[in-house]
């Protein structure tokens, strides 16, 4: 499968889980990743689940507006940006959000650094 | 130095370079250096400096607001994602703008991924 195909696969099935079943997004990362969210820092996969469950929001949904994506050494690795309108229950206007994530092998398997 | 320091300062240095002399940002990247710049891939320093050059405008100042760092595998890497405001010579309004760095031995030299 195309690198670039994969990796967009990977974002929306991302940001389903995010917005469907928050606590689902542990399965996908390792003790190693670690998240940085508005300047703070959170290692391993209980520690990210655990900030991501603490956002002050219950009902979300991701639209995503571009993905960009760029191969990152030579391992296989892929770096990811994407961007897009996060749309909060109950708010009139969608947030503005940003995230990149970089996979060590994405050819291999799918797990976030 | 702190890597994170480090990351900040090349920041600093980057988008310093960028708003006086856009030319020599060739001199921060590889020929292995690749760079996605609204979903067009450019590869090397000199196919990315020219892509840089050839922006439809000449003069701009970069603000940051924002310098996220996270440490990217065991080789001394740094994932360092910015935004920040574009204000361009003559428009009244700031553009917005984010822009991801990876840099694969940041405690070694400052040359971008």
């Amino acid at each position: 499968m195309d690198p670039n195909a994969l990796a967009k696969a990977f974002v929306e099935h991302y940001y389903t889980t995010f917005d469907t079943n928050r606590p689902g997004l542990a399965n996908l990362y390792q003790d190693g990743s670690m998240l940085t969210f508005e300047g703070q820092q959170f290692q391993g996969a209980q520690n990210i689940a655990a900030k991501l469950a603490s956002l002050p929001f219950q009902q979300c949904q991701h639209s995503i507006t571009t993905v960009d994506c760029q191969p990152s050494g030579p391992a296989g690795g892929m770096l990811v940006f994407v961007s897009g309108n996060l749309q909060l229950a109950g708010e009139q206007h969608a947030l503005k959000f940003s995230q990149v994530s970089l996979f060590k092998h994405v050819l291999r398997s799918c797990v976030l650094d």
